[in-house]
């Protein structure tokens, strides 16, 4: 399934070095003024270039091929293409074999009795994530009134971001981190008392980003080390509001009107340029091998704007289940 | 949304103090020995009665409606409810107009438009875990070959829970923990590239429990600290079997064949005996609540079982999904 | 899958024979004024005992297991059952390896590998149609303003329904039939343009409904013979009302505005007293068949408010689905 | 929802005249042998040229932009478009206001609050079908060893086709027509008892074809009309095999083995070049209207490759789904 959403539906479909990535919204509301120069913010912060990202850029050029007509969406399925770039798959042949740890090459290989497409990484590359990113773009279209924020609060476990990356590049590894996202101006009353609870709608959707492997709501897991006379929130106003904000705007799974407040965990990245320890497929042989290359020190850097992305994207669909 | 699943869909009815609760599980094969004692030691995991938890037992005493016959599974819808016993539904109506901190109280109120159902939490209630755990002892039945163990890790902030629950019963307050659940035989293979990812899937099931606040699988938060070269897991057999496990059994959304780790953090119980501040919803006034009556010190001791039960259910749906 | 629906989302589930038969509503809005009595009409019409229908009469007692409170729903998940009162078993041991002609019986067996409840049909039975009256009876009041009406227009080829059986009767066969359904007060703009157009959800509901082997809409099976010309209906006013109405009220998938009109194809009763050829599955050598008891003559007599009951639930989702 | 499965899962998108048209087949298994030329044929059966469709003839050149490496599905999502050629859209700005009769001009500008992309019909447009052949052909090759079929098999009430088309071309007008599609090589034990019955499948995918206005199984509306004794298909082999096959291949909603037999209405094409009476949205004044440029005559004729391939979509769904 590459597909998620009850109304506001939306596939991803592509792999890193074929023709193109792309992403189709089905349910998207009709009459939402739209151009792809709109979504060109988003795609932005996503980019590499920086400090601590690899110095291989690749061109975010959205194409809308469906689902707009005259600078506004028609209601009609919105598909958005991204084309790929130059690519230089030729680097692939040598690891064919030769599944890099931390990566889905084994469990890829595995699951589609190597038919996958191994170069890039795939469907399962990191490069499809562009696709969430513009699915976020307009998701936060749909979630008017409502502001969503992200940012790396820590990195290799330091606040101070900079020096962890500066750290990290000089041992030539890679660090991973912890990404805040909060949102404000949410109704209450979004989500559903069970398996649509909005924690499990965007934990669905986080883990779907490569890389992430944790999520909490308020407290998280600091709630499990506090005592329920502190953790509860006092109700100081018949609108729902709470003097303290440890439910991270959620009750039961729903909103309550609240600061919205995730956190999501960032492995470091998979791909270092030091030798690691494999299985040669073929041979059976124990093998170092070597990734070349230049990689994200911190992929954590880029996440940012993808959790927001997925957290617009839980929204606007339970924004649109809402009645009344 | 009550419902969840792909092939092995389950969906959940019924309110605290309403006739009955139960579960229907759509999709579940034909032929697998059942009968309602089978699901009995599970049940049994899940109740009250220990230190720790509420003297007000409940009898669940699970009744098949549909889908087994001469002692199997026919294929068709499975329902199981569990009639609710002897209710007191009176002690609510003081609590109409109060919404308890860290309850679902208001946000039902605010969704339903004060038409659900209150009395003991409604469809909210902790009682509805009863039918995830019924429904996981199946489960775990269409999971041949795979073993599912969680156990309470932490409660209290301690590794000694015992101490942590003598410690937070002298304070008359309540403590949250963390539940580690493990499983061993997981065929390499399961899972989506994308929106079904392994932790997708079950973080979605995970939230759906009352209480969780956060979910990590592997290293979990503790990957955000690390660096890549300690993290990545040496892959060291074909099978795909690694020196560590900081994945946690999944690489790119998909099982590799490795132990599956998940840990959950439940937040203290949201019940408790100390006075509390609210607004009263009809006047609007901040009031000082006290909750009567007995709870659970620490509901996170019945959760390990409701753990290993969306767990199944999870695994069941995705190896359903397996082909060859 | 024994599910459907997007917001309006039901299941059923039950056998024949086991203790209950039952429907869970799931996306039933909150507030709507609710009794078990406000089902007994619909039922009550489904019921057999009148002339071409089986002496063989069920009480349909409906009882609320969830997702109604204080007269009103909840907007949790509401589950109906209904007890299956006094059945006679033993008489389908002899049966077990006959598979009757024109019944599941055969199909059952090879797709449940012969796990499946046969008593009176299990889970094929016609008996489950209970399960959609009482959802449809719900589902009406959903429709607010929509007036929905079925009836039997045609019965073995005559339109003289009467006739018809009485000629059935004394032939000791059955007939099949033509159930119409019209529904006015239906906004225009309601399904998709593509895969859940009206017609595409209404049919898909109707083929759930067993023994239905055609539905048209309009114009139906006429239009193939007509010219467009003549089958184009002009438009008169802005609100899209037409002078015709070949189109039964739904163009692109859309609903027009107009009346809505489906016409189901019924077949006659599968189970008759006369003497039938099948093949004996142990053995292997073919048999002649005579099934005992007394059976409906012709079941489209008790259709009608089935027919009701699906287009109510399509339209409730369909409703459940608009915006503004 | 302009998706539609649970494991063949597609999704269509585009418009008539915008960029592209396009289809996304999520869970098509990886391994099978696939070019873009192979489905050139099934393409070519749909386009026009022949007599009595439209002499305006598109390229249909698809172009996979994922799911397919080294010319084998890889099993992530495969997704094909076609370039739109050509179009002529200033054609239809004098139409914006007079909705065409037959046509879903007004239900579409009621849906999408005039947001919708009108040229060329938009997302309603027959254009769109070409992505089910796409689908079609690619679920033909999932259908190993079954073999789809079906022809046009009577048109403007005639089954001499050559005679009705050119009866309508002489007088300008359009006709209709019925298709049949029948499938040899089935499984039985394909579809589920209820809501997935495999004619609710197949008549889910068929009304998403545009024009069609009815869909019968086996005997259809002709067994409104026949009696049982004569209905009841004899079992002759334990294989299922029938003497006769009323049933279509179908009882109880799951394959018994023998032929599936479909049928389905197709209205006259409503684009003719006759003056019809509409309404002047703007005005709200009745005009005659008169649509310029060619037609198809009897759109029924490029029907039967749509017919197949939405067979073949929804068997190959099917089939993914069984077991053992």
């Amino acid at each position: 399934m590459n597909s998620f959403g009850t109304i506001f539906r939306i596939s991803v479909f592509g792999e890193s070095h074929g023709p193109a990535v792309g992403v189709t919204m089905d349910g998207c509301p009709h009459g939402i003024a739209l151009s792809e120069e709109d979504l060109l913010p988003d795609l932005e912060r996503r980019k590499s270039g920086a400090k601590g990202t690899t110095p291989r850029t690749e061109t975010d050029s959205p194409e809308f091929i469906s689902g707009v007509h005259n600078g506004h969406t028609t209601g009609a399925p919105l598909t958005v293409i991204f084309r790929n770039g130059n690519v230089r798959s030729a680097d692939y042949d040598s690891l064919k074999d030769m599944p890099r740890p931390g990566h889905a090459d084994l469990t890829a290989r595995v699951k589609f009795k190597g038919f996958n497409d191994p170069r890039g990484g795939g469907h399962f590359s990191g490069r499809l994530t562009v696709c969430l990113v513009a699915a976020g773009a307009i998701a936060k279209k749909v979630c008017e009134g409502i502001s969503i924020r992200a940012k790396l609060v820590e990195a290799g476990g330091l606040t101070d971001v900079d020096a962890a990356i500066d750290a990290a590049l000089t041992a030539g590894d890679s660090i991973g981190g912890i990404i805040e996202c909060r949102a404000t101006g949410i109704p209450a009353g979004l989500g559903e008392p069970f398996f649509n609870s909005v924690e499990s709608v965007i934990s669905h959707l986080a883990f779907s980003i490569p890389a992430i492997k944790g999520i909490e709501f308020g407290s998280g897991f600091g709630a499990a080390r506090t005592r329920g006379s502190v953790h509860n929130d006092s109700i100081i106003a018949r609108s729902g509001k709470t003097s303290t904000n440890n439910a991270g705007g959620i009750n039961g799974g729903i909103t309550n009107g609240n600061e919205l407040i995730v956190r999501i965990a960032v492995k470091p990245t998979s791909s270092i340029g030091l030798p690691q320890r494999t299985v040669n497929m073929s041979t059976g042989a124990l093998e170092t091998l070597v990734v070349l290359g230049r990689h994200d020190v911190c992929i954590a850097l880029r996440v940012p704007v993808v959790a927001e992305a997925i957290t617009a994207i839980a929204l606007a669909d339970l924004l649109l289940q809402k009645r009344d």
